[in-house]
């Protein structure tokens, strides 16, 4: 229980607010800002003066056919390309470093394919060379103001220490550390659950824009969960919320990964879907393409992978139902394969959810897919990264351009 | 996405801060409640001055044996008697009406019993005639600054229209408007749902102190829930959530009263766990100490009885498990009929737990019983109907106190 904020927390407070404002919304003029953020426009433009200062925004003419006659207002533009994160992700199939720069701009990027299992200080290895040779194109003057990786597995708050990925055998590898290490650019490197952070991209520029309670479900090898709630990351004691993918929907079910029996994971993933429809990865097939390639089939009439399309839309059913009689959400967002499957299958998520959810709770839950497609994780990273700037922007600025760190580029 | 607080929000902040301090914890000296609020001594005097002047605490010379030699710091206690709140809570089987006054300290009380299916008409008159009684009695100077009623049913935060509240028949009834035109205080009274309630009441009072993610799970005929997140109250989109007493837990099972089968509440309610008992309500028996009676036949050794809490508290840990790892709460409490329900099957749902939960978010988690007895769903209610003096102390008794307000005694 504390007090309230000083005069210097709510200057700090309302930069944040107006930096926050551009990142997410654009290029705004004074007028625009002034009456969103309910700030006189003396009031935002000391604070505008104070983040051009300090190399966050910049103003200048309104570009394109927006200008009218007469003496045309500022527009307040976040610096793209001046200040930036570096955001990493490590999926099942695939390794890709972005830098995002201040605004969500995705100025450069590189992807490595990986094969399952591979070593982590192999991946460590690969992500720093990639993000280096990202710094190195990067302008003169350009500042990275942090970094984020997003990682399949639950992770604990408190250290970034990975506790569980039955689908990457990482073991206990402090992976923030070792990567901060290799990139030698004195910022620390947050690990978070892929999905928690898809979470967080689709409610910052995707398909939850505007709605503070939303679920994100992600399939992929396994099936993870991210919950927004009031607005913010529910993430719970430890920052373990959101493990969707092993809420038991089935009791006495499939057998899941996790050790337990009929989990959503179980009953929903890529694994379980080609195994309903007869293309077990024995056959090579395997994945996102795989999963695609069954709802194709589906369409087409295939009795076999509708069966199996159904069976599995069942399940998610339950999932969702369970979700939303539980926390009320408005909206449910279908990210990786449970996007196809989704879109394959809605009919019967779609029943199952009028049966087992409260009238209540489901009339007004929209159900869509992720508008990020394959960036979420990617763009949940870099908005996690951008957190702390954001937070407090000149305060961190200052310490990033300090001479100390020159090693920051 | 708003800019900070002005000069004036602050010191409201702090007003309502340094309340809510000694309202929830109790009597503070000076010097405790600046290291407490991070505040320096000049302000708190400021701070306790206005809140004097108001009515709302006064100060004193610390009682009992904690005084010491030299100059007796002053004590800064809540006007209990002289502001109060009323809380009221519609049970399945009782009508409760409070006088709470600020600090939590229940002045008065009535309650009437009820028979299942009553009238809402009738209902709405034993409260508000309760209430008149117990506001006459109040001191000549004291005021109500808010009321609040906790309802078994799901409560649409807009507007406080119960939805669904299949344990009680109470149709479309705007009960908060009927019950606060009939006190005639010129105060409205929120509805709100009594597991919700239950959850606020042991955050702030009971087990869950200090716990700012924690679940309340609540069994009456029906089982309710109330999930805390980051300290607040989890309302998702339309104040809908924590029904967790329908997620679905064995599909196909048991049929539900909402239409649905298998939910915690058909697995798991009073009814249920009767029925395998083979104590059916067709016998007579019924009500919390039906459910007592088999758990505490279960512990003299009955069979029957044993083998009913283990079926009960196998589903109840399915629950829990889905719980713990969809929220990672750092408490799970049982409250109502599943406080006995959890007293007699501990080991049991632990041991689902055990296996349906992943051992990240498990481990810590803690299962206790409700501190607050059968009195969370009116503590909950009283902590709810203070929340807005809370916010704004001065401005809420300055309206209250009014001319044209002279009904509020």
């Amino acid at each position: 229980m504390r007090a309230g904020p000083s005069q210097e927390d709510v200057r700090r407070h309302n930069l944040g607010t107006l930096l926050r404002f551009v990142h997410l919304r654009g290029p705004a003029s004074r007028a625009t800002l002034a009456e969103s953020l309910g700030l006189n426009r003396s009031t935002i433009m000391a604070l505008t003066a104070d983040l051009t200062a300090a190399g966050l925004v910049r103003e200048e003419l309104p570009r394109g056919p927006g200008r009218r006659a007469g003496r045309p207002s500022l527009v307040v533009r976040p610096e793209s390309t001046r200040v930036y994160v570096l955001a990493f992700e490590v999926g099942v199939d695939r390794l890709v470093i972005a830098r995002v720069g201040l605004g969500g701009v995705v100025l450069d990027r590189r992807e490595a394919s990986r094969t399952r299992g591979s070593d982590p200080a192999e991946i460590v290895g690969t992500l720093a060379a990639g993000a280096r040779s990202l710094v190195r194109k990067s302008e003169r003057d350009a500042v990275c103001v942090g970094a984020a990786l997003g990682f399949p597995g639950t992770v604990r708050r408190a250290d970034d220490a990975i506790r569980f990925g039955p689908n990457l055998d990482i073991g206990d590898l402090p992976l923030g550390d070792a990567l901060s290490r290799r990139l030698g650019l004195g910022l620390p490197v947050s690990v978070c659950n892929d999905a928690n952070l898809g979470a967080l991209a689709e409610h910052a520029r995707g398909a939850g824009v505007g709605c503070d309670n939303l679920i994100y479900l992600h399939g992929d090898v396994g099936v993870g969960g991210g919950i927004i709630a009031h607005g913010r990351l529910l993430g719970g004691d430890e920052g373990y919320g959101g493990e969707i993918g092993h809420m038991v929907v089935n009791p006495g079910g499939r057998p899941c990964a996790c050790g337990s029996r009929g989990c959503l994971e179980a009953e929903v993933g890529e694994r379980t879907l080609l195994a309903h429809a007869d293309r077990a990865e024995a056959h090579g097939q395997s994945g996102r393409d795989a999963v695609r390639a069954v709802v194709d089939a589906a369409d087409r009439g295939d009795i076999v992978a509708r069966e199996a399309l159904h069976r599995v839309g069942t399940w998610l059913g339950f999932g969702v139902a369970n979700l939303v009689n539980v926390l009320n959400p408005g909206l449910v967002v279908f990210g990786g394969t449970l996007r196809d499957i989704y879109l394959g299958a809605a009919a019967q998520i779609r029943s199952v959810l009028a049966t087992g959810a409260l009238a209540a709770p489901r009339e007004k839950v929209r159900l869509r897919t992720a508008a990020l497609g394959d960036d979420t994780t990617l763009v949940g990273a870099a908005e996690f990264a951008f957190a702390e700037v954001l937070a407090d922007p000149i305060q961190v600025l200052a310490r990033l351009r300090a001479p100390e760190d020159s090693s920051v580029h």
